[in-house]
């Protein structure tokens, strides 16, 4: 399914970074001409919508420097090099809100901005959570605040433009048609 | 509301582009301590779910180098500076995919890709399509196919993971939750 594909005629090497890498790729179009491509790599993501035994959604607020404002999003992290992304989400919740589980479902997966970066996140659900006595630290240079919401309070967050990510806006509509469907 | 805020004590710029641009911040943590951010800067983006009288939503099949693969997505397109966005909606529709409309709903915002990029991205919906005689030409390195399919079509992408995009994604979730309320 490559439909209108593009060749790479060269690649230029811009930035190697601790999450991304940026390259520039001269593609040959399916006209013939020429053209630029500006990529990011990622390694990927993960993600989890856990919801606690008194059916709340698990949150994490936390300061995004490319938007520098705070938000609140589902609890998710960056693929570790190889990494299984169920093994990454459960590495996730327990670092980022405290909880482990053993029943974690796949909910989907998507291509947060396939124009110019190539990250793939990975959505799982839980409804199975249990508190972790000493739960694994996160990074060093990550500071997060857990909430938990219903899920009517979490839409008036959408609405206030606190909730306001792609992972997070899909976690909590997925949540609106799973509770029409009940 | 920006708590855990990053202060930035350096900005290096390391890359200036036609769509994006990179930098990396030093920032300081709420510890004292210092850390790196690599921060993609992006105009923000606009797309459409559009329905036509039949009832199918309005595709485009397009190639996307990031992931040297084919997607399926719902049409969309990069803001130009400083534009509304219910305009550049209406812009690319018409490039895009050959139609118009004069009925456009706001349907939800959100960040691509908070951890690293101030992508910002616009969903409208439509079901009043008319077809443009004579439509704008695209961007002279786009190359798009228009499929006009079912929501039970759609969905079987979705599963087949030829419609695997945020924004696509999400329409589909939503016209999904919106029918289920019919």
């Amino acid at each position: 399914m490559n439909k209108f594909e593009e060749k790479t005629i060269k690649t230029e090497k811009i930035f190697e970074g601790k999450i991304i890498s940026l390259q520039v790729d001269e593609v040959e179009l399916p006209n013939g001409k020429t053209s630029k491509r500006e990529l990011i790599k990622h390694p990927g993501a993960v993600a989890v919508i856990a919801i606690t035994d008194d059916n709340k959604i698990v949150l994490v607020e936390q300061y995004r420097k490319p938007l520098e404002k705070t938000l609140v999003e589902i609890p998710a992290g960056k693929l570790e090099d190889g990494e299984n992304p169920i093994i990454a989400a459960i590495r996730e919740l327990e670092e980022e809100t405290g909880y482990t589980t053993n029943d974690l479902h796949f909910v989907t997966s998507f291509y947060s901005s396939p124009g110019f970066a190539d990250e793939l996140l990975h959505i799982y659900i839980t409804n199975e959570l249990t508190k972790v006595d000493n739960p694994k630290p996160g990074d060093e240079d990550e500071f997060v605040e857990v909430l938990e919401l219903t899920l009517d309070e979490a839409k008036q967050l959408v609405t206030e433009e606190r909730i306001h990510d792609a992972k997070t806006n899909y976690a909590i509509l997925y949540l609106h048609a799973l509770e029409g469907r009940e």
